[in-house]
C-alpha cells in the first residue's frame, strides 16, 4: 500500500539514476503457486541501475508496494527530464542517494499479478486468447518472491547483498529472508508488517467490494468493454489514501478548509478540500492502474503471514540468517510501530542482527515515500556495512 | 455515527422502559433552514417515557446518532419481549437505569432528514407528489435542533433538565446549549466532537461517493425502482463500521481467523471473519435504512462546527449557561479524547461547570452503546444533581 502519485519532491537531475529501459524476461518452465495452481510462460518486467561487480556481491533488489512498478528511479528512454515523472522511489535511488547506484547493482521488477509488464490478470490467458481476469490464479507474496528469484538467476544475480522494500515491498523483503536464506545478506523492512491485522484486512475488503460490485467490473472481463470499473477502483483508492495519511498530516494539509467558496454550498459536490483531494487521487489512479490487479495485490497482502503455521514468529524465523534494518514511522497507523516491534523482538529472540528505528514523521504510512533524509541516514550506512562484509577490498578503495 | 445493530446486551425485561408508541406531530408554519431554504408541514416522529412533573422540570431529551430513530428504549406496541429488538439505547434508559424513566420525562425524536417517521428525503415533496430524493434541502445539526425545539414546545416541554446524546446525538446536545441557552440546564456530550476533522470528513465522503455512484441510486430517485442502491449503502456502512471499532477490539473479536476452513481458499469470497462480519453488517443495514438519509446525515455531521465564525471555540461558547458532562472513550479514534479535551478547555475558559471523563474501553466509538455501567456511574449522578437544583423538594422525598 502506498500512494506514489502524492506530491513529489522536486526532480533533481544532478542526482538522477539516469535513463533505464524496462526489459522483459520470459521465465522458462512452470511455476507452482502457493494455491497449488500453476502458471507457464510468465513474463517479468524489470529495470536495473548500476553495474554488478565481478564477485556478484553488490546486487540490491528493491521491491515495490501495491501500486508500484519496475520504474524505481530515473527517466524512461526518451523522457524529458523537465516534464518526466521520476521513478516511484527516485528520492532514494541514484548516485549518492540512500541506495547508491554508483556502488550497487539495483534491480526492480513488477510483481507477479501486476499490471505494468509482468504477467497478471490483464495478461492474455493462453488457454482462451483473452485476458485472464478473475480466472488468473491467486498470488501470494511468496509467489512474487519466487518469480523474482527466477528472474535474478536468469540475469546472473545469484546472491543479494540486500532486499529492500516498503509496505507490500517490505513483505516481499521479509519473505525473501525466510524463503531464500542462503541468498540474502541483508533486509530493509520499511513501513511494513509481518502480517496484517483485521483492521487493515477490513479496509482492503471494502475496497475490493467496491470494485467487485461495480457493474462495469463485469466479473473482471471489462478489458474489451466501453466502460471500465472506474467508480469502484476510485473508491478503493480513496479508502486506501485515507489510511496512508495520518490524522495529523490531514489536519495540517487540509483542516476543514473549503475548496471553492468561503461559505458552505449545501450540496453534494465536494466542498471540503480533503474531499476534492481524494476525488482527484481516485480519478488519477484509474488512469494508470488495473482493477483486477488491485484485487490480487490486496489479497496477497491479506494472506501474508510470516509466522504461518509455526508456534511463534520467532520459531518461523529460526533459519533466517540475514541482517535486518526495520524501520517504522511514528504516525503510520496502518503499518504501526507496535507491529514492527513484534518483528524485531522475534528476530532478537533468534539472535539475528537487527537494527530498529521509528522515524518521527507526520506523514503516516506515506512517510516511506516522503522522508528520504531520515531513511538515507539509516539505510545508506546499513547497506555500506553489508558491502564491507562481503568485499572489504572494494570498500577500501 | 454509531452501529445500533452490533451485538446487544441481553434484554433485561425487569428494567424495561415499557411499551412506547411512536407518535407523529405535524409542526405548524414554515421552518427556515441554515441553507436559507424552507420547509413546510414538517412531521416529527417521537416517543416519550415517564411523566413530566408539575413544574415541567424533569424533561430529558435524548438525541440519536446517524442510524438511530425515536425508538430509544423499551418495546414497541404489540412486540413480544422475548423476540423484540429493544430500543437503541435500552441499556441506558429505563427504571433504575442511567436515564431513569421513573424520575425523568424522556423524549426522543427522529431527526429532520431521517427515515424513521420524521420528514426527510424519502418523504413526499408536496410540490411534486413524489419522494424528495436529492431535492430535499440540506439539513444541519442546528436545523435538527430547531425542529426538536418546536416539537418540545408543542408537547408542553418548555425547559430541558438535560439534553443527552452520543456521536451525532452529542453534536445536537452541544448545539442545543449554544442555540437555546435559556432552555437547557445540562448537557451530556458523549463520544462526540465539536467539529469533525478532515479524516472523519474523508471517510464520510467516500461512503457518499459509493452511494452516489451506485447506478441503482438513480440520482436519488430509486424509491419506485426495482433495484435499490444496496451496494453503495452497504459499502458506506462497511467503511463506517471499521471506524466505529478499534484496532484492539477487532484483534480480540476477529484476529486473522478464517470464516469457514482451516486453510486459505484463495478466492474472492469473504475468507477472514472480519470480512464476513462487515458484509453482514452492510447487508442488514440496507434493509432498514434509506440511502438518501445516509447522505444527509453525514453531510450534517461534516458541516457541524460549534466554533462557527467565532475567533475561538471559547468565544463561540460565551453565552452558554448549561452544566456539561463530557465523556470520551479511550479507544475511540473517530471522536477522540483529544478533541473532547479541546471542548472541555473552551468551556472551562468560560468558567462553565464541566465534568470530563475518559472511559477506558476497547470498543472504539461503539463504546457509547456497549459500556452502560461506566456511563451509568457518571450520567446518573450528573442528572440527579441537575434535578436536585431545580426541584430540591422533589429530591428530598
Amino acid at each position: 500500500m502506498d500512494s506514489t502519485d502524492i506530491v513529489r519532491r522536486p526532480w533533481d537531475e544532478t542526482a538522477s539514476a539516469g535513463v533505464s529501459e524496462t526489459k522483459t524476461l520470459a521465465l522458462d518452465g512452470v511455476i507452482t503457486l502457493a494455491s497449488g495452481r500453476t502458471l507457464e510462460g510468465v513474463q517479468v518486467a524489470y529495470e536495473t541501475w548500476g553495474r554488478l561487480d565481478e564477485n556478484g556481491s553488490n546486487a540490491v533488489l528493491v521491491c515495490h508496494a501495491l501500486s508500484g512498478d519496475s520504474h524505481l528511479a530515473g527517466l524512461r528512454p526518451g523522457e524529458d527530464a523537465e516534464t518526466a515523472q521520476p521513478g516511484w522511489w527516485d528520492v532514494m535511488v541514484g548516485p549518492g542517494k540512500a541506495i547508491d547506484t554508483e556502488r550497487f547493482f539495483v534491480v526492480c521488477c513488477n510483481v507477479l499479478g501486476g499490471c505494468s509488464g509482468t504477467t497478471g490478470p490483464s495478461s492474455i490467458d493462453p488457454a482462451t486468447g483473452l485476458p485472464w481476469g478473475l480466472r488468473f490464479p491467486m498470488v501470494t507474496i511468496e509467489d512474487m518472491v519466487d518469480v523474482q528469484a527466477r528472474l535474478l538467476q536468469a540475469i546472473g544475480v545469484h546472491r543479494l547483498l540486500a532486499v529492500v522494500g516498503g509496505s507490500m515491498g517490505g513483505m516481499q523483503a521479509l519473505a525473501w529472508a525466510k524463503r531464500y536464506p542462503e541468498r540474502v545478506g541483508s533486509v530493509v523492512a520499511d513501513a511494513t508488517t509481518w502480517r496484517l491485522g483485521p483492521q487493515a484486512i477490513a479496509f482492503n475488503e471494502v475496497g475490493r467490494r467496491a470494485i467487485l460490485e461495480d457493474p462495469d467490473f463485469a466479473g473482471g472481463h471489462y478489458y474489451a468493454e466501453e466502460s471500465q470499473p472506474e467508480s469502484g477502483l476510485g473508491i478503493a483508492r480513496m479508502i486506501g489514501h485515507i489510511t496512508y495519511l495520518s490524522d495529523e498530516s490531514m489536519h495540517k494539509k487540509f483542516g476543514r478548509r473549503l475548496q471553492a467558496s468561503a461559505d458552505y454550498a449545501y450540496d453534494f459536490v465536494s466542498e471540503f478540500q480533503v474531499e476534492s483531494y481524494l476525488a482527484y487521487q481516485g480519478a488519477r489512479f484509474v488512469e494508470r492502474f488495473d482493477a483486477n490487479t488491485y484485487l490480487y495485490m490486496t489479497k496477497a497482502m491479506d494472506y501474508f503471514d510470516l509466522q504461518g503455521d509455526a508456534p511463534s514468529l520467532a520459531d518461523a524465523l529460526r533459519g533466517v540468517s540475514a541482517r535486518f534494518l526495520v524501520l517504522s514511522f511514528s504516525s503510520d497507523w496502518l503499518f504501526s510501530t507496535a507491529r514492527s516491534r513484534e518483528l524485531v523482538a522475534a528476530l532478537r529472540e533468534n539472535a539475528s542482527e537487527v537494527t530498529f528505528a521509528e522515524i518521527p514523521s507526520a506523514y503516516g504510512h506515506d512517510a516511506f515515500l516522503l522522508e528520504p533524509e531520515a531513511q538515507h541516514k539509516l539505510i545508506a550506512p546499513f547497506l555500506a556495512n553489508g558491502l564491507r562484509r562481503v568485499s572489504p577490498a572494494g570498500e577500501a578503495e
